[in-house]
């Protein structure tokens, strides 16, 4: 591994989403098996920590219905920290019941996505969530906060930074000590991340904070590196980068799991993942939704994979 | 334009090497008019550097033998930067004749790329140079120097940062006073990046450095937010992200100037174009060539360009 670049981390810690935010947009229904194969791919890499699924009506969201399913092979691996978005008070139990670590709640900074997103206000979710917090506490699971729109809202524009600590200051007030910031739409840039990351460590000094980049504009690595650079830890990825963007068809999301894996190690940042390990869990993702996925190393290769002088065509610099 | 990031500098200087790196690798010829048209978007959209074409052999680069008529359109206007790839002396005549105002003159770190790329040894490469200044000091253009694989070999993997100080060094003893580090095969990282800008600063703190990257890793952008950290203000983009990777098939080549210009523009560094008609060229490079291109920015639009809610299908976060 490269040496470590100044006021970078020893490690991140990275949350892989691609079976729960990644598959969830699929058009088809993803084989449980499939599934469960693509886990254990990414267990087989190294990862440790899964966005494993989410507990909602199977009639709203059908690709989750195999949530419980899911969720009884891996949840007595005590090595394995796996959440599940948690929309209300009856998926909180199912959740509970199914033996997750953490759950996973979720509204947007902005009101008018929060409207469309869960067609509530962030009023309206935030009770919610007080009634699943009550639930929660009957039991060791933890809850963990989800802020949509951090960067920016698809509707509104920009997102005022107060909107955001007043959303996690909620968080922390239910209980939440670990709160993801999510780039919704890819509306993420460098300066943001120092502007939010510095408003919420000021002001929530003991909340963990992670970040949640998308491609959609091409600078989500870039904004990696610089939460990296403000010595942030936590980061969620998806394997491949699947999941799109819901607003632009064409347009990419998630960062990819193994780029941002890349980038760290390159930067001397430990993720205890097998870089080699994920590319094929990419390329198993890429057979498992039948179509090319956006990440970049996984066609590329690794860096030091060199080729034979005789296989190639140069084209002058 | 958002507010400058600490140590960035106030405005980068972008050169366009769409119309010669990018096209060149085009399978089949792009028309004169075509070219010319895409040069013309890119003058609208504020750009003023380009790297117009190469004058080399039309049997060896038949995509390119239309070089001194492109030239012949745009030669006149003194607001432009105009260079051209020269590989010999006699690419030399003809580029001095063809008004060029600089001459690009380029060699691998790597001794095994450089003999793949131009069928010479790097000593061969620089006595050709001399050749070629001799040939400038009766006129009035200056000499470029393009160091190829400046981050890593595609055939040797790791490249010392002393080759690269040599070669620098050596450009610059024949009288050029502007280098390019090419990531010819996408091995940069900021990390690379860092080390290379502050060696070349040391041992060369007269030359201006610009830099080259590809995005076939996905750390194109953060390659180049490090050099922008880094107060570096000379970059070269291509288009849409014209221009693919030799090595291999399905990745990402160049680094698209309209994203670079986003993170230029929400970092607060001014880059003197406007992004939307960036994007409008873009899609006119996309047309040219037939098919889509890896540019993210000109899928999603704008970071502030809204959708109507009743547009969108959402996907929980």
């Amino acid at each position: 591994m490269a040496s470590r670049i100044n006021g970078f981390p020893e490690q991140a810690v990275i949350t892989e989403v691609g079976p729960r935010d990644g598959l969830q947009s699929e058009p088809g229904f993803v084989p449980t098996d499939d599934k469960i194969a693509l886990i254990r791919a990414l267990i087989d890499a190294g990862l440790r920590r899964f966005e494993v699924t989410s507990f909602v009506s199977p009639r709203a969201v059908p690709q989750m219905r195999d949530a419980a399913e899911v969720m009884a092979v891996f949840r007595d691996r005590d090595d394995l920290h796996l959440t599940a978005l948690v929309p209300n008070a009856r998926g909180a139990e199912a959740a509970i019941e199914a033996g997750v670590d953490a759950m996973v709640l979720f509204a947007s900074a902005s009101e008018s996505h929060n409207l469309k997103n869960v067609n509530r206000s962030r009023a309206e979710s935030l009770q919610g969530f007080a009634k699943i917090a009550r639930l929660a506490e009957g039991s060791d699971v933890h809850l963990q906060g989800a802020i949509a729109t951090a960067f920016g809202c698809p509707f509104e524009g920009n997102v005022d930074v107060q909107a955001v600590v007043d959303q996690a200051k909620a968080y922390r007030d239910l209980g939440m000590d670990y709160i993801t910031l999510g780039d919704t739409t890819g509306m993420a840039t460098p300066a943001l991340v120092a502007e939010r990351v510095g408003a919420l460590r000021s002001f929530l000094p003991e909340t963990d904070l992670a970040l949640h980049f998308h491609n959609t504009r091409g600078v989500g690595l870039a904004c990696a590196y610089a939460g990296l650079s403000l010595g942030v830890t936590h980061y969620e990825s998806s394997i491949g980068g699947l999941g799109g963007c819901p607003f632009v068809p064409r347009a990419t999301g998630n960062v990819a799991t193994e780029d941002l894996v890349y980038l760290c190690h390159e930067s001397g940042v430990e993720t205890g993942t097998d870089l080699g390990r994920l590319i094929d869990a990419a390329h198993l993702a890429e057979r498992i939704v039948g179509r090319e996925l956006p990440g970049q190393i996984m066609k590329a290769g690794p860096r030091l994979q060199t080729a034979s002088m005789d296989s190639v065509r140069t084209a002058n610099g």
